[in-house]
């Protein structure tokens, strides 16, 4: 059960909501996001909503079946769309593209891709600075003084940034310079990243895990509004499977669940989905005609000498190519 | 190494060439199907193709490095596409629609079936009359009885039958009803079966295993076209993950994999890849923006009665509003 | 529910008894077996079970809660086991050794092989005449043919012959000549052949599928048995997962699972569970230590020579070590 | 390419070493851990070793092919031990036995299981403080607090401690209570975190991601050494599949493959592997006999009462009853 509190709520009003709601046997969790003061309550005994309905200060009661509760559509059936300023927005019901190399490597890069990206029209900018490596001796990143670098040059072009964090230090570090935290498939359960990106004011996107199930998405994205962040993003990146000839199996019926389950945006990436470089076109348009609210996919402008990735990148020419279908794909999409 | 023989070659030209590719160390497997003859010739070592070229008698002779040949793209460059007859093709640059119920039930429903297709301009009709269940105590479809009715109608109609055949002893009774035998997935690795089909002349559909790899059902093709029959279209049906929030998790990738691998036509089955009613619409879309020639759903007059797979079946509204979106979704994909 | 049919039961007893089962809503199966008939009744509505237990003919009555009937051990609690004749039996409480080569390749080898397992006191010789390949281009084994040789051999000797059929028309001409018919890892959801050896009074070993579930296991044993053969053995033999440091990832757990699911033997196969020949010995006695009755495994007297698999095979003396260890373990494990 | 330095190198003839090995195009990481000073070298340029090889300061050098470098066995053939003071050890040839509940819970319940685990001699007992829950609202652990308590009783008892850390900042104060520091399977990739335990002076034991590959472990275990800290153990605990019937399917494969990869001792988790109590017993002997140098299971006085974990957790009876099975499959595996 989730129960959003007036704005204006009294401290004694508010105890009295408490109070009953223990002796009716659940377990409260306060939550305070930026848009709302919610009660989220935990418990199985049946009992007449009117109970509570009509005590003062509080705005809206709803029963949510689902053990996730607050990124459940079962509460809040219209859609969450995140405001990244300067009229850039996810999930407002337009297409978001957020386009990048994999990682930021140096000015001139951070040049050319941004020139690619204003002259498309693209207005999100992925890229890493901090990089999970399966191997200690392979590149970890820039680290914040690429990202300061890269934060100038995007400032000027009207581009905003979307970049991993990799653990609760670097938050802090980062948060002057990013507009999206990107939570990584290996720590979409870092349980203590998560709670604290909840105490933080920016959006996050959480890519699902590496063999993360749909539940546990949404649960992890559970820990971030539960902890005070509703400003959040969901991605489909591709699972583990025992194919391969793709570096992963995309899963494209995560696309219809996700919009199905939760109000908060969903996107997808072509790039790790299947992590071949010329097929990442069809699949990229493959996740708008499913229903996807964004794409993030990884363009470089000489992916052959790409710091990481460079197999699945696309250089700008293709990219743009992409980009023109993307659009028409997604027009068609909202036509029907 | 596939060498492609002339029509007319004389007996002793070809006994020459066999003579000479197995003094060069090859294993040769003779393949004659309905388009022409063919030596598939095994082996590792190293030659210069020019000691085969000038012999009488060839038409064609190229290597191939996969290790199915056949089916392979490195050989055959051109696309197959499968004629059924009276103009109802697959393959050859439209967007091939199969619909029809999970198993025949009966008179009535086969008619009201084909009506919506005929409503409709779809020329092919699926529908399972042996139907494979994991429990031997579940319904197993109406036989051949079911299959001669069904086909009775569809012919007047002008509409094409696939259905799936689940052992050689079929293949004879369901010879004269059908226009394309289906492979269902856990049949995609019976080689006696596919053997079989390729001493047949007409259409085969092979569904990919329910845990099978890409690489496998090309192999599972390479049977069937190396035994004489070269009628065959690949189905992506999704395949088995840990992921239970769907019956199984249709590989979106599968579809430019198999597109770049093979030759062969490339359809996929959004029913059984995602097996959620609601979100079969999606997907569908999504398989054809990923490059496919067709696909192959299930739709009923009321899918809530259902003999079997009603919880996946589109009704015939929901389909005729998918017909729609395929086409048009297929016509931008074709203008890109 | 599962009814005993009494040996003499009259035909107006029987009757009698299907009459009140279908008056009670339930859908019956009549199975009879080498040990006894029986009727499978299937439905949902709960009634008082003495309605059924006063009459004339019935041994026995069982509710069985599984969706398989006659292989659950809510029906039958003692443990089959199978009497292959001559004092060779599988499941009787002690351990079932079976070993020998992947394929069976000529006279000498099999004499060899016999000659092993005579030395160390092994009464089943594996081996396989029809090999199901991926590749249609690979050895498909000797045939029949290689099949009676290795008979007229193995009688001599006293060993008993279990070895793979692949399709319904391979069983009549094997029959005379096998102990115990093999169902493959691909052929596991084969219903047409499942039925079929079910008619015949052979002992059957069903292998899981390449990705099947421990219930589609059962379900597939349900098959045999319901079709008439209650002599079952179940094999667990790796299953297909993303990890790609073994061949199969041998599901260890499956053994006491399936041992409380079913009253049938269930054996496992350590060569093709982990596909690594210096690993078959550490995993042929894990698959002792969690409860198995028995082991299949591979040998060959050379198996850098052998036609298929030498990668997972023993040689005969790494295999003589293996067998002093497995009764070892055994003895251990019997003791507890 | 691996370089163990001599003790008391001078700092030029390591300045001489470093910029040799630059001068061949290898790129080198410093790593001083509690037993030694090495270089890890990684290139890819062929050259002969004795160019090195002469130079002072240098106790040994070994090319290693694997992609890890540290925790490979084609480096350091010895077995590595790792000693928890007070005669309690790891992988010295002996069978670790580690057991205790999935949370601590409160003091009585500590005092109960150091009462169990003395009786048995049991000398490791595991415990978690800081739970990992998919969802937020469950049950996170007593934290630090706990921790303390359960220290205090502990050594009293003689009792070494194996606890969960989650996140960095909990390393500092969990650091004066464990004896081993125990990552666990959603922070198999948290590379922070595997930093800054190579920084620290206690064991660390990884356990296998919940869809981590073994490479991938190895990988884990690699950031930690290189580190700095090579007290390492690895934990397979089960993998994740398709499998339904049971919680996970442990890879009892991994045990013997690990143990030839590398030099680190190697134990195992059936309580997680297969997560149904009454068989964990059986897949514990397994994994005895599969080579594992030891165990850790769950164990609680009243196991339906427990915190977490209840349905996979042993009461003491039946704690006891493996402990006495364990010792003895191991006198047997040490026999042959």
């Amino acid at each position: 059960m989730i129960i959003q509190l007036k704005k204006n709520i009294a401290t004694s009003e508010k105890e009295a909501i408490l109070n009953k709601v223990k002796s009716l046997g659940y377990k409260t969790t306060e939550v305070k996001t930026q848009q709302g003061d919610y009660l989220v309550c935990i418990g199985k005994k049946e009992f007449d909503l009117r109970q509570l309905g009509h005590m003062a200060g509080i705005e809206d009661i709803h029963r949510v079946s689902d053990d996730y509760k607050l990124v459940s559509r079962k509460w809040k059936v219209n859609r969450t769309h995140i405001d990244l300023g300067d009229g850039v927005t996810i999930g407002n019901g337009s297409l978001s593209i957020m386009a990048g190399p994999c990682s930021i490597e140096n000015e001139e890069q951070v040049q050319q891709t941004i020139g690619h990206l204003v002259k498309n029209n693209v207005r999100i900018m992925r890229g890493g600075v901090f990089k999970p490596r399966s191997s200690p001796y392979a590149f970890r990143g820039m680290g914040v003084e690429g990202l300061k670098m890269w934060h100038t040059l995007a400032r000027k072009a009207g581009i905003k940034i979307i970049s991993e964090v990799m653990q609760v230090s670097q938050i802090e570090a980062m948060y002057d310079y990013v507009d999206v935290f990107q939570v990584g498939a290996r720590n979409t359960q870092n349980f203590n990243l998560l709670d604290e990106l909840g105490r933080v004011d920016k959006a996050v996107m959480i890519k699902r895990g590496i063999s993360g199930t749909i539940e546990e998405l949404l649960y992890s994205a559970e820990y971030v509004f539960s902890a005070g962040n509703e400003k959040l993003i969901l991605c489909e990146r591709g699972i583990r499977t025992y194919e391969r000839a793709s570096r992963n199996t995309l899963d494209v019926n995560a696309i219809p669940i996700l919009k199905e389950k939760t109000h908060l945006p969903v996107v997808a990436d072509p790039s790790h989905g299947i992590g071949i470089r010329e097929f990442v076109d069809p699949i990229a348009l493959a996740i708008v005609m499913a229903g996807a609210d964004g794409i993030i996919y990884e363009t470089h402008q000489k992916p052959e000498e790409a710091a990481s990735d460079g197999q699945q990148t696309l250089n700008f020419e293709e990219s743009e190519a992409l980009i023109r279908k993307l659009r028409k794909t997604f027009d068609l999409r909202i036509s029907f």
